[in-house]
């Protein structure tokens, strides 16, 4: 997601050398998946609107729309959870190599090489497996980041296999903590899972795009995606946010914080957008479930802390949260660890980085731009003893 | 590396609705590292003609050009190749992981799991650690391949810290094999790693430059182009014409075959480019070393094979030999198995990657391009129960 750091961006902007910089604004091919900042509320997906999306539908129904084209049938939607659900089971290899990742290992960096590993032994052979591959990763990417969390941070060997929940969001919340989550939770991890996933072409979803152009497997594709997620200026604002507030006991205290990161030029997470301008559509949706789990957990200060930061960062720079900025109290009050946050939204973004990769291949050309070369003209050799 | 099938590239050039088609022709960025097909024989690295670099220099050389931004002193590269050398050894838990791994994987899905654990283990938490990171990595890759290859194809572990050999090229035959190389292999690897080292925004290094915008660390840029060399479109190449020129027991049968193949417009790897028009300028080199391992090793008929092979494309179609085509006959008189030769060029072009990695840091901005929607127009939300 976005960075606040609008001051940088415009100061990009202002670099005339930087040519093609960051491609922003050229077009890089054609999507049916996702319109961002253009109707509606501002974002679509195959043309529902996320607010109804985000309000109506179970994750696995937007996952089915993603990747299979349609809002399932009930008929469908009961088949494609049993399929999901019956593909959990992380085979003792990928245990293995979980099992030798230390606990101070970045977790998106677990889920990285969890997704590698999985290629090894669940290979695409041929694209007419993408829809299976696709299905065993979405099963699976929540259990390879709590069997590596809970192996290495609590010693205990989770069985994945074994679980009573039918949501992806639901199995995640019961993986990490042992028992069953209650209604609410899972209601909200719908909802989260819905609005991360899918943003047209982000750097993680062009990084798998560009992968799959080559015609390479889909684990190799969703492995590199994983990798430009992990970046702080795309994913981890989440984890950034939560980092912030959760400094302050008060919304006074906040207020006077905040006032002192802009008066110092500091990185605010969790505020504005590459492509929004006005509003995020996302943060509305996500806060009201902020608010609610607030009021559920009997919070004292943590959304009164985070809506003051709202405010401030709209008064003094007219700036608007973005999808990250509630999902950190959202998460907090779960009581999901802070460091867990971005690996729930590859948990999501799998089935849009999936889908671009299915439309890449559907109408593939190798993605191979041009570079403009400002290095040193011809040199002539020099033997290694006249060199200094 | 590029495929032959040039009618298929017409044809996707013909289709105008593919529009930003490859972003072919755009300029993604700048680069000081290479020029592809701007001026002296066609490929420069910081302005050195790849056929000086090819013919004089060691890889470790090549390597210190790109990753350190000039040829070094013999004092220089001494000491860089001493760094190296005390790189090699695999960490206990990397070997737990190639241990994990199947026979039957991709190697490239092994060194692309290789390549993403060791970023658990060695993480890069500051870009300040770049260059060791990439040291690092420039000095285990051949151990990685060879470890699991060792250990899955003949049972055997490997030490991977303890070698004779001070080039990466010899480290590598000397771990494939368990024996030292001869001088003649060792020159014929230099001279194929120096030839695969960069060659500018291609698709594998534009991943990288994609998740290094990001702000994402080396291994998962690293990590994410093996990723996309590993698609058929691009690395590869020489394993296909590998399997191509290896049915022909004479000159006579792979011209009949060829022209068979022709006829029924089936791939022909190895042939071809999308940025070079005449000719590859790393063909020649590499071919020359093939003619001399084939009087080496007393072959009959391979080097004849693709030699005819060579010319009935030239003649019949008016395309030439890309880097990969004399590539394959090479690496099969030294005793590599094919499918080996992609994990070569990984251990070559992460140099090329990691200086992208580098340049992208330096002057950075998130490529985040845009695409053109065509999917459907506003659909109202439609409950489950009356979906079709």
């Amino acid at each position: 997601m976005a960075v606040a750091d609008t001051n940088k961006d415009k100061k990009q902007d202002d670099k005339k050398s930087l040519s093609g910089a960051g491609l922003r604004g050229q077009s890089a091919g054609t999507t049916s998946l996702c319109t961002v900042g253009q109707s509606g509320t501002g974002l679509t997906y195959r043309g529902y609107d996320i607010t109804d999306l985000a309000n109506h539908a179970e994750f696995e129904e937007v996952a089915h729309l993603l990747l299979k084209g349609k809002l399932p049938t009930q008929a469908e939607l009961d088949g494609y959870k049993q399929v999901l659900k019956s593909a959990r089971g992380l085979p003792p290899s990928l245990c293995q190599v979980l099992e030798a990742i230390p606990a101070d290992a970045h977790p998106m960096d677990v889920m990285r090489t969890g997704c590698s590993m999985l290629g090894n032994l669940d290979q695409e052979l041929d694209f007419s497996e993408q829809d299976e591959k696709t299905d065993t990763l979405l099963a699976m990417l929540p259990a390879i980041i709590c069997y590596w969390y809970r192996y290495s941070h609590d010693g205990v060997r989770i069985d994945t296999a074994n679980s009573s929940q039918d949501s992806i969001g639901g199995y995640f919340l019961e993986m990490l903590t042992g028992k069953a989550p209650s209604e609410l939770h899972k209601q909200v991890m719908h909802c989260s899972l819905v609005l991360y996933a899918e943003h047209e072409f982000n750097a993680s979803t062009f990084t798998a795009r560009v992968c799959a152009s080559t015609l390479s497997d889909l684990h190799s594709c969703i492995t590199a995606a994983i990798g430009s997620l992990r970046g702080p200026l795309h994913g981890g604002a989440n984890e950034a946010a939560m980092a912030m507030i959760e400094q302050w006991q008060t919304a006074d205290e906040a207020e006077a914080g905040i006032m002192e990161m802009l008066a110092n030029k500091d990185k605010i997470m969790g505020f504005g957008h590459a492509i929004y301008r006005e509003s995020d559509p996302r943060n509305a949706l996500i806060k009201a479930w902020s608010e609610k789990l607030s009021a559920d957990v009997g919070d004292t200060h943590l959304y009164a802390v985070s809506e003051r930061v709202e405010q401030v960062m709209k008064r003094e720079k007219g700036l608007f949260c973005n999808a990250d900025f509630f999902h950190a109290s959202a998460y907090h009050f779960m009581g999901i660890p802070t460091k867990l946050f971005t690996p729930i939204f590859v948990m999501s973004r799998v089935t849009g980085w999936a889908a671009h990769v299915y439309e890449q291949r559907a109408n593939n050309r190798i993605i191979r731009p041009s570079a403009d070369y400002e290095g040193p003209e011809h040199q002539d050799w020099l033997p290694i003893e006249g060199r200094s």
